[in-house]
């Protein structure tokens, strides 16, 4: 990225200097026209003004493909290969746009029904793979929530984006977006820009996300930017509550949300799931529902929406032990991993190990480091193309200022690297928030098997004395004294130690005062204490299941020639694990005893629990197939004879015969992944014959 | 109920004459005094009216108990049983009061580990029985839905409970719950009042659903009801609509509602889901989702709740083939049915054959029959006890005008027979709305093997002598003339053939005027058809989660005493299929080796896909046993050896010895129903130890 970045860089400055010499050619040709030249000297001059305008026309061109290679890879290439995809999603419904007949609503989007049995498998395999198997305590809470606890939260506060309003119409914009666009533009299309005006362009676009309202709104008026339909000037930008308000109850006396997380429901249940697990640490608590955000203009399909489907892991732990007892088990994996160091310094993401990752500090501890390799796990089993994950870990500046260590699983898809599990050391934050806001303490308790001497800091200040110094001051003096922190008081001690006294900041009287040697008694008592009472740390990896999917259905995507090789055809390589129908049974050809062979096939599927689709249509055997690959059925039975039917994988398209009592165990081992296609090849005869064949 | 009403009645009468008796009598004692009659004479007087008092107690005691057998049966041991299974289901986190460390939200509930993993079995069971049996097309809408939608579909305008408030305070109650209280209480307390009085009372009971705001406010008025928390006097009854209302977006013009049904999600996407079938009828779609009901005043825990779960199938057929191909599976099946004739002549459910019930038309339909002998296979499977299930017909005043029949799961509980199925026969209603107001056709279209003649209506204005005869009205009378139907038209016909003119109103003029034999010609003509083109009728199972889990939880109570006899012990008698844990495995004393084996176990069974839990607490066997019934667990397996274990199932407390290696293949089989416990008892040796015995 560096090299190509220079290359634009002289690329632009080598324009911008053709540019200067075809002005100045042109003006030696103007005077040669006014001082009366020669016809032959002018032509002449002409000639060699057209060669410097081919010039500079190889010079665009190899700009605009240095900007296309370095902004959008090859942009072109990804817009076909995503329409592609998503005609081939809406047209077999795995989506709908929400409310169609009534032109939708931007963000809302229907899942049609291979669609619904993908999402289906995706959340069952998540509960087998979190919930059994880490015995996690699952809660379904409601998606109305009370203002309290969203306040509480900082969500009625904080959970914003910054928004512009069209001053004539009304029409509301998100500020970053419009900056955004408005870079990328100028990037790509403005061939006559300064390397200097693209290097700012190309800063703004790197820090977009860390800008205030007000300097969005600066560069807003500073780049001139209106409104894009109406091309009227805009407001300053302003924050935007991105939670959908309602009432609770008819009296309108009490505001409520429709949540922007699970998570929530969980917190506030601490006190019963810890109980329930009979007062331990560490516990796991999950949760799948429905969160919403009511974006202000939502884009990119099914990546950014209104309304999503989150699952939601907290896990609580002992802050002084994030141990894991089943670590070993994933820190020998090895995956693409994004540490901050290597983002700063521009190098890009690496392989690494896990454990050497816990064991160099580069990941904060072992809780952390156990789910994400059991999110590598998961998102790997699901289909997704590991050399298109990496675990990015947060910037200093994108965490919270609570946060211990943040990593994101990013998946690359036709709209770039996406956020589609964060996983998040959130420490004791938000135990914390809910226990100053209700007054229930969400703590755990540690008992000692004997009585433990600990110290206990004492500050005892000396009223009477501060009494004298500070009047009317005195109580806020005391308070600011007795809220002292370890540190600070120790570091007191210190200096009223050797120095006899101190400044010292109040903050409620906004001034230093000066705290001498005879005004406070600073010490450690040894106290015995039978347990220890603590705000337990909690570990939260979420999960956004629509992205998830959509990401998933671009790494199953792919197109081979029909057998005719006149058309392309649309395949989802799904592992059955995912495939929205595990089998296909057809007829080889329409007759009675043959649609008889196939429902009775199909009717043992169903039993073993196996999900099916008969296609009787008279359409030809490869129409057929093609049908079912674009669903992205792993497996096609296809009934020729009423003894044995044949069985076709969907990718190899290798085919074997199978005795119709058989069919459904067949299907049902290795959809359930008990075997694989491999080991059914090798245990049933191939099948070759002209007919069944594509 | 007639018997016992009439007893109450005649109780009634009896109480009121006794006390004119006993007044007359203390009339008759004040002119004895008066009058100076002797002590004996006054003291036989008195002692006459004492057994006279008596006698009245002897009545107000049978009057007391004929009316809570009347209203509530034993409303006492009906109380007394909620409430264990309420603290049981609380305690053990089955469910929580949602945001409970806020105080709360009334009509808001979590589902708590257990609860969670009982409502996920019977989602699962759901689709395995529903949708995966009948090849239905499952989607997922959003919940925030746009106010166009809920318009067409009715809410809007009419999904409302009519509310009053307390004129000072502002509280809001619901007018029909304070009307039913009053009367309630008066019926039971109110021993002097009349039995005429008490008729009146049951009828306004009998009568609550159907009365008009302006009804209900007379009521209220007449009986002087007052705001039951501040007895301040209460406004007219009002409509509240009870959907939660929100902004799409940020412009403030784009209102939305959170959906009260997940139907409309379904309807609004029929012509996909229709194209998906292959253009074929009949075809169900199905959603399982939240759907939301903002609730004046919730009460009876978790039956009315602001946020629930619905299950819906819309299966969609031709209004003129109403069969069903799988109908003969179900037609043999008996259950209790409550048809409309028996309930409005008094009669009680009875147990009916439901092809019976269908040949002798008391079932509209053999679809409308199928999906009912469904839903009681469905809740028979899920422990629902078939004595306390009944499908009532709705009455017609019930009914929505288009509907053309439709019948309730009810099931009896504590808090009498509840809703909580509704399976109904919408006719052509909600596609003929979305098609309306959205402009889309959601038709289907049967076409014809071959070209059909059939019969058009042509009715042709003439215009001239229309003219002449309306001037300015003509365009009217020719619209109405035109928008005529069928019978109308050749009704027409025959009186202007008959009598040369006829009388005709048109609405638009507001009057009627008087069409001649010249003005129209009404004529039939053949003509051929290639295809039929129609609305399809639906045919709506409607499932409400919560209250099925409510239900089955009473359903699956019991309390048995603990082995010493000194406490009541409570179980749930879940199926393997609904329980929330399908096996505890715990070692018989703490010790290592029998740890290593439980955990062991515990991991085979984990990765058999069999939800269990570890109990390693040192807590007495029979403690452990006590708390795993009490979450329904129905097997436990104690590891007293590290070769083989016992297995005990729940209900029976039988227990039996089973090699380590074999458990979790034991457990799987008899958790997933392929075989019963009595089939394992045969198979694995009795376990008969007084150590590992409760």
């Amino acid at each position: 990225m560096a090299a190509t970045s220079s290359s634009e860089d002289s690329l632009r400055r080598a324009l911008a200097d053709k540019q200067s010499t075809i002005d100045a050619h042109g003006n030696v040709i103007r005077q040669l026209k006014s001082s009366g030249a020669s016809k032959s000297e002018i032509d002449d001059a002409v000639k060699a003004l057209n060669a410097l305008k081919l010039e500079k026309t190889s010079i665009e061109n190899q700009l605009k493909a240095s900007i296309s290679g370095d902004a959008n890879g090859s942009v072109v290439s990804r817009d076909a290969f995503r329409q592609a995809v998503v005609n081939t999603l809406e047209r077999r419904l795995f989506y709908i746009p929400a409310f169609k007949i009534y032109r939708g609503v931007a963000g809302l989007y229907d899942y049609g029904p291979p669609g619904c049995a993908v999402k289906s498998n995706v959340l069952a395999f998540w509960r087998q793979h979190f919930v059994l198997e880490e015995d996690m305590l699952e809660v379904d809470c409601p998606c109305v929530t009370p203002e309290v606890v969203l306040k509480a939260s900082g969500h009625v506060d904080k959970f914003t984006d910054l928004m512009v309003k069209d001053e004539k119409t009304g029409n509301c914009y998100r500020a970053d977006h419009l900056l955004k666009d408005y870079c990328k533009d100028k990037l790509e299309n403005d061939l006559t820009m300064s390397a200097d005006k693209a290097a700012e362009l190309k800063h703004v676009l790197a820090v977009l996300d860390d800008l205030s309202g007000e300097q969005l709104g600066a560069k807003i008026k500073e780049y001139g930017i209106v409104a894009p339909d109406t091309k009227n000037p805009l407001s300053d930008p302003y924050p935007f509550n991105l939670m959908f308000q309602t009432q609770i109850g008819p009296s309108g006396a009490s505001t409520g949300y429709m949540r922007p997380e699970t998570a929530q429901g969980i917190f506030v249940n601490f006190k019963d799931l810890y109980y329930y697990n009979g007062n331990k640490l560490p516990f796991a608590a999950a949760q799948i529902g429905q969160a919403f955000r009511n974006e202000i203009s939502p884009r990119q399909g099914l990546l950014r929406v209104r309304e999503f489907t989150l699952a939601e892991i907290e896990h609580f732990v002992d802050p002084d032990d994030k141990s894991h007892p089943k670590y070993s088990e994933v820190s020998n994996l090895e995956f693409l991993m994004f540490p901050r160091n290597e983002q700063m310094s521009g190098q890009s993401a690496k392989r690494l190990c896990l454990g050497e990752a816990v064991s160099k500090g580069i990941v904060n501890n072992q809780t952390l480091a156990y789910f994400i390799g059991r999110v590598y796990l998961f998102l790997a089993r699901l289909g997704i193309d590991e050399e298109r994950l990496r675990f990015r870990q947060h910037l200093p500046n994108e965490m919270a200022h609570y946060a211990a260590d943040c990593w994101d699983a990013e998946i690359e898809s036709s709209y770039g690297w996406i956020e589609c599990v964060g996983i998040a050391d959130r420490s004791a934050y938000d135990l914390r928030a809910h226990t100053d806001k209700s007054g229930v303490a969400l703590v755990a308790q540690e008992k000692f098997a004997e009585p433990k001497e600990v110290e206990k800091l004492i500050i005892t200040p000396v009223k009477k004395e501060l009494g004298l110094a500070f009047k009317g001051n005195q109580k806020m003096v005391v308070e600011a004294l007795e809220a002292m922190n370890e540190k600070e008081a120790m570091d007191m001690k210190a200096a009223l130690d050797t120095k006899g006294e101190v400044e010292f900041e109040v903050c409620t009287l906004e001034k230093t005062v000066t705290i001498k040697n005879n005004m406070v008694s600073i010490s450690k008592e040894k106290k015995k204490e039978h347990q220890r009472v603590f705000t337990p740390s909690v570990i939260e990896p979420s999960f956004g299941i629509g992205r998830i999917i959509y990401c998933l259905y671009e790494h199953s995507f792919y197109m081979r020639p029909s057998k005719a090789g006149d058309e392309q055809l649309n395949v989802f390589r799904f592992p059955p694990l995912v495939a929205p129908i595990k089998c296909t049974v057809f007829p080889l050809v329409q007759n009675q005893q043959y649609e008889e062979v196939a429902k009775q096939i199909s009717r043992s599927l169903t039993a073993a629990g196996i999900s099916n689709k008969k296609d009787i249509t008279g359409t030809s055997i490869g129409k057929r197939y093609a049908r079912t690959d674009e669903l992205g059925v792993p497996f096609a039975v296809t009934v020729d004879s009423a003894s044995s039917v044949t069985i076709r994988e969907r990718d190899s398209k290798d085919q074997i015969r199978v005795n119709v009592d058989e069919v459904a165990a067949v299907i049902k081992e290795v959809s359930e992944g008990r075997c694989t296609w491999d080991d059914i090849l090798q245990k049933y005869p191939a099948h070759t014959s002209a007919s069944a064949d594509e």
